[in-house]
């Protein structure tokens, strides 16, 4: 059993364990045969199947469950071991509930590593994560991936990489890499089983247009270890969603109302509610499960992105429990929907033969990713988490450990790559120091909405300078080839790959510059002054949110993978997001406006109405460029 | 389209379509830019996601659902064709309901072929059969499996063949064949993407006891196209059940009563709700659906064996659907047990990329295969039956077409190796001429039971000869090296390979003769006259059911495939068995004992209490011979 548990404890996925010798260790175990490493007793079982809380004790060994008593029908006292074991757990009467799956999530929008992610997930009860890395793949490309799996490797938590469907999210984004279908297959040859399911394919006229190459990545989908594809059709309906069904994607996070989730339900997608940082549809989705709970084996949870600093505080799918409860969703089918039907979204609950691969539920022959919980209120972290057997978090505090970065060879080389993300040509005052011209296309900022407006002002009262510049080495490349001619340094690249424009709404002293700008990820920078402008864009380094002021450096998260992830701990970029937020405030920022979120998402061309590129000012209901 | 086209007529299961062309027709018609192939319009969808029925309309292309509209929400008029299509299908308002998936049946307990199975299937709305062909492997092998599989070939059903794990039934069993891990492999290597699962784990003390060729059975289940391995576990719970669960063994069909089946729901199995021939489950089982509904998604309908005479009258899943209402299940969550439950055992909700093979729902992206409803009440047979979007039953009749055998290469030899299955050892009437040792062990038939039981009568009284004579050649091989000495013809094999003792409850004058007796297929002859027992062995031939009396044959049902299966049609071998039945009751069996089921499964040696054997009689409970 010695490889099995190191393959358990490692977490490394390249180990396949020998499914002969793990049956007969959990056969042998429910037997008695052979001593349990674990037995749980003493507890309140959260029962998925039959939605019902019964107490019982659970055998555990070689990191999964070997066997389930219930008291009365099985045992006669769930407190006394029925098992001989190495160790006893006594539950004290709580609850044993299984490890919660987030259906999907970008490890990218918490702004740390997956090895932080990890942790941070594990003291919430999370314990399997869906993870799509598209917002890495279009800096890094597959490296950035393979960055991603490899870092994650160091943890305990199994996380489960999607393949990035649309990089770049427009064919002509002026993103750091193109997958094809072709990259897809290769990447894949390449790191065999690593690669769990095709991530959202949010390229909907792709879809709707039976576009080859996007019929071609969905194909691909068949080839992961999951074979799913998942969706994301904010809105889709009538024959567009049946295409949309039909090309095989299987799960959608974009709902919003219930109506358009039913649409979905009735032609067999599942539904996942989304509860993140900056969507909260499952309070509005919620009646759907309150008015039908046999919809809840169709319908999952998703955080799709959380902040550390809502993690840490509010929680992530365990957070999705408490404001499922509190909408009226019995605590058992809340239960039930963050386990069992996310495992079914993904054929997890008896898809594969390995138990060790299965999950999403108290049952033999699946991992013990189990979480020991005081009540159902969901109201703190999990009073224990344990994966695969092992204590891995108590009350919120991980206890678990995480490899070294050196225990994973090529990681360090990889890392270097993400180190070297931001690309920057020479900038001049100058390519700051555009004029505005009266009756121009200005995006019009609606506070806590990612859709914007477009705005023609007759005057730049008011109105901000938006830019968007190129970091792939696209520029570089350009001055390189002499673009800037006798000009200032970087006025060549106006227009081609440096976008200018005015946004109004963006109330600031000073600049804010982010190398986060979604989806490709160009530095994107607001301000009322060019040479604050400048002095943020250069503070950029390698990557991260700066505030500029007067300047200086008025506040920084430093996101030096990819401009993207932090080397720190969740708690620490909690903490410095928290000071970032402060330092906008004092530069004129005001609420509703968020200084994070009511920027990166201004470069992203597939949302309405007016969006920033490094081409220009694009209007995305008439998909061309705005003068 | 053409290669598509032909593949799904065919019913071929080695060519794969093109996923990615058939994705595109799939949306291409969905929007509209190519007409469909057929059109359901003004029909009542049973739409099993949300268990309600509401109007809409419905587009085929390639034998797939390209989109579903809905009235009001879609559509204005569900009436009115939204799609231009080849052919339009007026349901006039009757349901449309997904094709029947069973979930677990022997073909071979109906008694006819393959492709004769499919063809009567149809007509009840079974549209896929998960089969397990366990009964003819224990006489011909993976011949005989091979056979299965090529003549189902000829028909328009998906018969999706799980590889038999348990021939022979014990280790010691006479059987025609051995059926190892590495045989199932080597098939599979050879007949790649063949087989769908493995078949009913039936050796519970191999599993219970970790057995390491009984692992290594379940472990081929992973490398199947489904990765499912079916079960078969009576009375199982306890840390038995946990052993049995743990080995990722993922539904039974063998619960009779409600607490067994909650006990395996608990712990993450299905539980296949059975309505047979031989055993009549579901309505003892229905409770857990009436008193949960949320239940139904971990259910799902199986006939397991199911006699022509029944199948033809009264229906197969269709009428587990009727009984299901009978007692009390809402026939939309009947109709979501039969099929989407079903898919979800096996995977072919969403487990399969392509649209081909995904099934057990009204939904875009799933085979075309649906049945119209006069109502739900399930009381004949559906109004009609298409497969893949083709029309193959109406009214109870077949209209679609089943190829020749001469359009499988190899058929005919395989069918030449069943043709021959019969190896009788010369006989004379010596051997049937034993006499009765007072005090004997005697099996003690209880009519309609399989379970019998032992007595030790002191006088003959009312006893009949029950012997069980290998036929798969053991018998044959040691007459030719000698066994019977100078004695008559088969007096040296009694107690090696012709087993000899005494029945009580088993009233005949004559004797009547089968080559089905479960599970290794040996002829089984009962009578009160030893020359009417030599005559009907003799009349046996190439396989079947006899009845003589004083001398000549009253009856047979001919089986020349593996003495299994007739050659003729389902309605011939219902008259056959109704003629049969008539003969016997004429020589004396009286109701409630059936003279075929009250025979066949005395030789099956894991059912209490005493069996027949070669050797002799057999004690199941202390799995030893009985004196």
């Amino acid at each position: 059993m010695d490889e099995m548990t190191a393959h358990m404890k490692g977490g490394a996925k390249d180990m396949e364990p020998n499914l002969v010798k793990l049956m007969q260790a959990l056969i042998d175990t429910a037997e008695g045969r052979v001593p349990a490493d674990t037995v749980f007793v003493n507890a309140q079982i959260v029962d998925v199947y039959r939605l019902r809380v019964a107490r019982g004790q659970v055998a555990v060994t070689c990191g999964c469950i070997a066997g389930v008593l219930f008291e009365g029908r099985d045992c006669a006292d769930a407190s006394v071991p029925a098992w001989e074991a190495a160790r006893v757990v006594d539950c004290e009467g709580r609850y044993l509930a299984p490890g919660f799956i987030d259906g999907h999530l970008h490890i990218e929008s918490s702004n740390i590593r997956p090895s932080e992610y990890a942790r941070m997930a594990l003291t919430r009860g999370t314990t399997t994560a869906i993870a799509d890395s598209h917002e890495i793949a279009n800096v890094c490309g597959l490296e950035g991936l393979a960055f991603m799996i490899e870092d994650a490797s160091r943890a305990p938590l199994d996380i489960k990489f999607m393949m990035p469907s649309c990089v770049p999210a427009l064919p002509d984004e002026q993103a750091g890499a193109v997958i094809t279908a072709a990259d897809m297959e290769a990447f894949m040859n390449e790191h065999h089983g690593a690669i769990f399911g095709l991530g959202e394919m949010m390229n909907l006229p792709g879809v709707y247009g039976a576009d080859e190459e996007t019929c071609r990545r969905i194909a691909v989908g068949a080839k992961t270890a999951s074979g799913q594809v998942d969706g994301h059709a904010p809105m889709a309906c009538g024959n567009d969603l049946n295409a949309y069904v039909a090309a095989g994607i299987i799960a959608d996070h974009e709902n919003t109302g219930v109506e358009e989730a039913l649409d979905e339900l009735s032609r067999g997608m599942y539904v996942m509610l989304r509860e993140g940082t900056c969507s909260h549809d499952l309070a509005n989705l919620a009646p759907l499960i309150v008015e039908n709970p046999a919809l809840a084996r169709r319908c999952c949870f998703a955080t799709d992105d959380r902040a550390p600093s809502d993690a840490l505080n509010v929680g992530m799918i365990d957070n999705a429990c408490r404001v499922a409860v509190e909408a009226g969703i019995d605590p058992v089918v809340a239960i039930s929907m963050a386990t069992l039907s996310t495992a079914d979204v993904f054929g997890l609950d008896h898809g594969a033969l390995c138990a060790f691969d299965r999950r999403g539920a108290i049952a033999p022959g699946k991992r013990a990713d189990v979480l020991l919980l005081d009540n159902l209120a969901f109201e703190g972290a999990p009073h224990r988490v344990y994966v695969a057997g092992e204590l891995l978090a108590e009350d919120g505090a991980f206890v678990g450990s995480i490899a070294p970065v050196d225990s994973r060879p090529g990681l360090d080389k990889l890392e270097g790559r993400l180190r070297d993300s931001v690309q920057l040509p020479e900038l001049s005052l100058d390519v700051f120091s555009y004029k505005f011209r009266p009756g121009e296309a200005v995006i019009d900022v609606i506070p806590g909405n990612a859709v914007t407006g477009m705005a023609r002002p007759e005057t730049a009262e008011g109105l901000r300078r938006i830019m968007l510049i190129e970091r792939h080495g696209r520029g570089v490349e350009a001055q390189l080839s002499g673009a800037d001619g006798d000009g200032a340094a970087g006025t060549g690249l106006a227009g081609r790959h440096i976008g200018q424009g005015w946004v109004r709404g963006f109330a600031i002293r000073g600049a804010i510059a982010s190398t986060i700008g979604h989806d490709s990820h160009n530095v994107c920078v607001v301000g009322d002054d060019p040479a604050d402008m400048l002095a943020a864009v250069r503070a950029v380094g390698s990557g991260g949110f700066v505030l500029v002021q007067d300047g200086e450096v008025r506040a920084k998260i430093d996101l030096p993978l990819g401009g993207l992830m932090s080397d720190k701990t969740a708690e620490e970029v909690a903490r410095e997001h928290d000071a970032f937020m402060e330092a906008g405030r004092a530069m004129g920022i005001e609420p509703p406006l968020d200084p994070i979120m009511g920027m990166i998402f201004l470069p992203l061309p597939v949302i309405p109405t007016l969006r920033i590129r490094p081409e220009g000012m694009f209007d995305v209901t008439t998909f061309s460029y705005a003068e």
